[in-house]
């Protein structure tokens, strides 16, 4: 019998990644591709149909296909897979994403929002096996602040496919900085690399790098405030957290994305507000509480870094295979 | 055949509620007793049990016993009972609750905290039912903020029992009220009972009524200042729902307790503020969205009233027969 693969793709706005995927934490290949936005999304979907056409015509004689899955910006309408109002991919609304790809692919694709298949990979094969957890928060702090839910194994999507959205939650919400989404004070404006290079901006004037990653190396170059920025993202991240965690007391909360690279910078602020802002936290505390290992609440950096979408893409078929309820929060209607 | 019945128990700091059940939202008797907390745990626990036998002894002729379910205040470990530094029952910290009722009654017990058992209520015999939702968030407003989460039919409960505390969301971060948890600037400071009376006393001075019930009156009969406060109870549970709804997109939640009666004085400033902050809120809302009937994020006054506690303790030895996994966020472990 063949072993079972999957193909998985991850829309970038940058670039266009696509993997043939069979187990563990290794690509059987890997082809990356510029997203040529400027082509208009039919080329887009063409670029993807013709390196997924090339690396099944590689592997389906030695393997047997699962399914295709892809990881898109978002937000996206479930399981349809039409895309709303996506920021990053202008001209895109309303654009049935899943049936343009199978037309061109003639095999069955499931779409996921970006977050959670960065999620579902971190839980599947990163650091949610490793702890043997049913449910966890990832969150990506990369141009926004991204976020998805494994709830009791399986993403969690709210009734629309909305949810998952901790990057939304309010942590300076009345002299908050006016968010994309039109609230105001998210999370998003005070942990993402674009809020980092904005409050540099404010509070550093003609100081200010031109990149989080150089206001790293100011910071860990002594900068004071530099360093103060970083503990800024430090205390947004630990006031979201405190409401994540006091809601859902998971076991685990994952930080990914580029600006998790300077985890020392922020992780202490984060750490000590948080022990003193969520009673759970301080109950479940890993190094502090006297609870066994299976009930505290990790906080950590993710493990896959930015292969953690393109996994989680390839993993989606297999997903989608075993599941016979959806997490939607409505009740299947005839 | 037998009809099945179940005996619950509403354990509050104040009253000891005790009833039969055996389907529908009516109890087939129900028994009202002080919680006699100044005679100590040994002797609640015996007036519950006397009352739980009486009970038995009428109704197990003509029925089957079910078994028996209690709402009690936390937080507890759970499925054990134990009671957890609970601020309303001073000397119950580590108490074998569950244990010490089943000796002296002879039948399974299942323990849950009472927001979880209200949450619970609501879904199964209240608005869940009649909207036909899998999911929802209970509120419930009294001396503190209460909260609970039924996810695809379940309660969550998180992996130490904690989850489910929207009271404890943070919604004035920074320069909010000092809160019993340790945190500051919780939902609980802004919107249970206790947190009127005081915003009141701080705004108000010595105009400031004895009870959110006075202060109610005030603002229905003009008082400004009495409006405001309520505006601000308003304007905290949309930053709290921002957060829950902006994570879980969930088709329902609900506002209970006493503080829900002054509905019409918060909730207009609740929605303007809800629509502003949370965009997946401003895309589901029934009454302007385009969106069916199922994929709408209904925000309503809970409708049990203060019966939601004792259903939800008599629902819960039926709840527990037809669960098959445990949602507490951990694999289940040989």
């Amino acid at each position: 019998m063949k072993q079972p693969y999957s193909i998985g793709v991850d829309l970038g706005g940058t670039n266009l990644r696509i993997a043939a995927y069979a187990s563990g934490r290794e690509f059987l290949d890997t082809v990356v591709l510029p997203t040529r936005l400027e082509l208009g999304r039919d080329q887009v979907v063409r670029d993807m149909a013709e390196a997924i056409n090339g690396l099944m015509a590689r592997f389906n004689p030695t393997h047997q296909m699962a399914g295709i899955g892809v990881g898109s910006p978002g937000p996206l309408e479930l399981p349809e897979g039409i895309i709303r109002n996506p920021p990053n991919l202008p001209g895109w609304d309303g654009f049935h994403l899943r049936a343009a790809i199978e037309e061109q692919v003639g095999v069955p694709v499931c779409i996921e929002g970006d977050a959670n298949v960065a999620a579902l990979a971190e839980w599947q094969v990163g650091k949610g096996l490793h702890y043997g957890v049913e449910s966890l928060c990832m969150l990506t702090l990369g141009t926004g602040v991204g976020s998805g839910f494994i709830l009791n194994g399986r993403i969690w999507h709210g009734v629309t496919g909305m949810g998952g959205e901790a990057g939304h939650i309010q942590v300076h919400p009345y002299q908050g900085a006016a968010c994309g989404c039109g609230g105001f004070g998210c999370l998003e404006q005070y942990a993402s690399a674009t809020a980092i290079a904005r409050m540099a901006r404010e509070q550093m004037g003609t100081q200010a790098p031109s990149s989080p990653h150089m206001l790293a190396t100011m910071a860990h170059a002594g900068n004071r405030q530099a360093q103060q920025i970083f503990e800024q993202v430090g205390r947004a991240l630990a006031v979201g957290l405190t409401a994540v965690i006091n809601m859902l007391n998971l076991p685990l909360c994952l930080i990914g994305g580029g600006v998790s690279d300077a985890w020392d910078l922020f992780a202490p602020t984060m750490f000590a507000e948080l022990r003193s802002r969520s009673y759970v936290y301080r109950l479940t505390e890993p190094t502090r509480c006297i609870c066994g290992e299976a009930l505290q609440t990790r906080i950590e950096a993710a493990e896959l870094g930015s292969n953690a979408g393109l996994l989680g893409a390839c993993l989606l078929p297999f997903q989608a295979a075993t599941s016979d309820a959806p997490s939607t929060g409505v009740l299947a209607r005839a």
